[in-house]
């Protein structure tokens, strides 16, 4: 192998020192420097690293040559200012979810990366999970046929972010997971949201999203900051086989049923009937065996890769770009549907889907 | 007790056999005849019983002064005929969910029922059962404070039906028992539906209800057909305690979940702010012991109650109503949704999977 | 097909009437007649089918030279002299677990069957399910590789059975399904049981049974009146992969492990060692689908079969004696653990717990 | 609170940074010096804290004035060598489990500390989750009433150890828990182990203990290595209560089961019968909740204050050597049944308990 890219993560508060951890193990990597506005929270966090210095100057980093990439653990609304930064300096960029703070600021940082030939990479972990990849591998290779429906739900007790209600804070897994896995990528003909506040807390603590897809498909996402039980599942329907995630159940986060309805159409009197024709298989369950590594490894690994061929990442500024344009289109539809005086007929019903741009 | 009351049940399908079986069993009830259409499966029907007679004609039993009341389980498109007879005939009368077809019948019925001074029951039949009793009696007597969300998931493998959608299929149980545990009932300030039909079934087999309710409180249910795993349930979350309803567990059915958020208003600078003061209580998880009792074994005490007392019924007309009415704008929500021409994806929808030519 | 078998269940108190129903809906019998000492018990269950006589006398079932086979349903001290009679009279017999109640008893029932050329058979339902018929196909062919062990556990809160302790009551179970799907049927080198009647029944509440077998393999069974939480659960652990048949959970009764530990025998210095090379397999995990029928109706096939093509049933009078024996030598193992005067310790027992003066 | 106290850390190896991290993050200790043969592995060990020694020689540890307690995390059969230098040198012990390598050892070992009045205390680490302590507290309150049964499984695919057979490595996991949380700790009237080696390994990979206690309750413990499905569960059976610990279910880890069955005593005819009658309890289930807390760490708290308050720890020699004499027992119970040599016939079948006719 060619010898060690070096990397500084730029943010030491709650998941940059997962970044490190991470860059600092891998063979692909060096972990050349943290960089934080709070010197001794940079200092603190390069100790546990031999050969790693702790900046507080951003300009510090991106002015020194040897420093091939910058990972950004920053908060949201920091992305745009820090990736131009970076990009400019010649630096490859791997952003934390999400790409940005909005989908204008989102669109100036791919074409910047676009226009230097640069890397710019989404830190959608959860792509990089052993049980993700197995499903977009699984998808891949035709083992469910055409999707049907996707229905993900991740609720738990949850802290109240002061910045973002929980559709920003939450779905960006799910919509990542989901434009990772799907063949075209997540492209929904319209994002309707729902939201609650049933506490008063000024945001939406439980959200819902209805993304039709092509084909007569559908994609669902339930988040919720105010469950007292915990669940991660997604169930993935295929016109073959269909498929559940259940991630907290590590004894079988993976389950692949081979269940299903079958509609045969049927011309009656020179018209194609369908369902009066139904069949159901009943037929095994199968769990594949998951490999297991560190998301964050995988990660680290994908774009040392991705750096090296000149290529884009699995999860690319494009994705990136899908996800916050949901997001800002369920924004806009939780707006919508608040807006009109709720009538006893209520007419903002009507107003409701927040049709994507 | 006063001498039992004599009913007669209509329709000796799928669902009457179950009516007439715990009519039988009942002190409260002699069950009188067996009204089918089909004199054949009348009187299979009738023959597991002793001094329950056959009848093929409904005329026979309406016009019979012995009989108190009438159970119909027939196609619901079927229940307004039906129970516009009987009523008129004098007789008390309880009907399959849903009340009737259209919210115009059911109201019809129930203003004839209200005229005549008899009972209009619907048979919701989960309202009696153990949980939701239990469920209805928790939140009566405060235990879970204000309803702040109610999320339902009724999902499995699941006959399509000829006549109607997965809406209309299934969200009856949810909305009733909705209706039935909320103190003003279920009385959402609008509807908002998606639904999916991937298969090219010409109706939805997946479909999700949001029901904003008072207070900024939700009530969400997710109904589906298409599911290889069956999932039932219900979480209801409340501003002291939060309960769990799997009914696939009957060893823990109920759990009440005395964990959640607490938001404390803090005057800053002559602004109320509350999502800053957020505490978490993390205290026990308590599963109340159900008593085990067949629901429509309870639903026929109840009616027998009703028509005694001269009282409405703990399911009555009006919550049938209430959730005839949801249904009809959860129909219009997803009309208006497909309204506009799909245009180019059209086509490609047709070349769907699951076509078995 | 020939014409219908013609069977009397003889006993219509707990389990006769499960066995008459199954017999009355095969197409191989046909339900002649329900015998109980209790007439009006036989009348009240006789009434459910056409064409069923009741009789309070045996002889009547024995004399009646039409009727081909009767099938015994009573408490296990009747068994001996029922079948034995029933035997004599020339008619085939299945009885109700245990076969009988002593090794004796159940060696004199075999002799006499195998003289006349009828078919004895024991009535282990659970070998009939098709969870447990999956089990020992797949054993068969050899998707397990050779049986390391089994572990099966039985536990629930039950009745305190007035004859026999828990042993006897649940055990049967076990062992009968253990005898079915071991090739060989359920030969154990020895016998240890230990029990435990904490509560001062007079019988094991609590019972424990380690069965050696050939090449180091063992079974174990855990069977328990006093447990809060229902278990029922088998794991087999195979040289090739191992199962797990959770019979509580209907969405996935049984699963195959492709997991393991592999030894490799390595010469070292003129000596095997295993253990220091071991290897891990974890491989796919996969769940098998069932094909939903009633236990008791596929025993009622097989028993018509055994009669018809004059061979042993699937669960004949040996596995009925291999269970017995099983049972006896657990009770020798119980009294030589207990016989040792208990001394000090036995006043304290009686000041126990539970006691409810 | 008075200064901090110094401890070492001796051995560096799968347990020793689990103690060190936790000393180190202590207000109660200082860690002053990892120990272990291997220079380099001390050394790496060390470099993670600040102020931490790294030695090669335990007479450097015992040498020094400095230091008050040694933490022992080398092999079992080094725990007696080293904890009675460390108790001659006049430092407090700390032995990871078990104790010693044999009863003789321990012994020894608890008569030495008595002797120079320090503290010997064994790292029965489970004995410190917030589980384990709350099921001790509700044991000790009466909750339960009287133990009427203990059953305890832990079974995962373990690693083979080249030493000890699954007795030795897992039960005293068990062992230890029990003998905690009992009132009077652990003390069987007589120790029953069954083993199995179905793949020639050369020592038990299966092992049942059976453990009468007095007044007729028994504990009973499965440790196996071979289970594809990891399990760890403990039944605890109680007079008003039952209690169930599933250590894998981190939602609901600890559940009080309100149910049982009474029996009455009665006299017939001048003699107490019992079982005749017999009711059962169907109550509430009640999961505490737990406070979340590193067992270690309060481990080192008790080990510091038990130092302080100069009064033995809550897991002292005491618990220590009564895990160690049932191991001793449990392997003298399988030396036995397998005493005489295993011919084609197995006669040392014959010598077993439950000898088969």
């Amino acid at each position: 192998m060619s010898s060690a890219l070096r990397v500084a993560v730029i943010g030491a508060g709650y998941w940059g020192p997962n970044l490190a951890r991470n860059f600092h193990n891998s063979a692909d990597w060096e972990l050349a420097a943290i960089c934080d506005l709070d010197a001794g929270r940079a200092e603190a966090l390069a100790r546990r690293f031999t050969g790693t210095a702790a900046v507080s100057e951003l300009s510090a980093v991106l002015e020194d040559p040897d420093i091939d990439a910058v990972a950004i653990a920053t908060p949201a609304r920091t992305h745009h200012a820090i990736a131009t930064a970076a990009l400019t300096a010649g630096k490859h960029v791997l952003v934390e979810k999400p790409l940005a703070d909005s989908g204008l600021h989102g669109r100036s940082m791919a074409e910047m990366a676009e226009r230097c030939g640069l890397v710019l990479m989404a830190d959608h972990t959860y792509c990089y999970t052993p049980a993700v990849m197995k499903i977009r591998e699984l998808i891949e290779a035709g083992e469910l046929g055409d999707i049907l429906f996707i229905d993900s739900v991740r609720i738990n007790l949850g802290l109240i972010q002061p910045d973002v209600d929980v559709l920003w804070d939450l779905a960006p897994h799910d919509l990542s997971i989901i434009d990772f896995i799907l063949p075209g990528g997540l492209r929904p003909l319209s994002v309707s949201a729902q939201g609650a506040d049933p506490l008063g807390a000024g945001k939406a603590c439980i959200g819902y999203l209805t993304l039709p897809l092509a084909n007569g498909a559908v994609a669902h996402v339930h988040v919720n900051w105010l469950s007292p039980t915990k669940i991660r599942t997604m169930i993935i329907g295929g016109s073959k086989r269909t498929l559940v995630w259940d991630d907290l159940n590590p004894q079988q986060r993976v389950s692949v049923y081979d269940r299903g309805v079958d509609l045969q159409t049927q011309r009656v009197g020179g018209v194609d009937r369908r369902a009066a024709m139904v069949s159901y298989r009943l037929g095994d369950t199968w769990s594949p065996a998951l490999v297991e590594r560190e998301p964050l490894d995988a990660m680290a690994a994908e774009f040392a890769a991705s750096i090296r061929e000149g290529r884009a990442p699995r999860t690319d500024a494009g994705s990136g770009l899908r996800v916050l344009e949901v997001l800002e289109a369920a924004s806009r539809s939780l707006a919508e549907a608040a807006a009109p005086p709720r009538g006893p007929e209520d007419p903002a019903a009507r107003a409701l889907v927040g049709e994507l741009a």
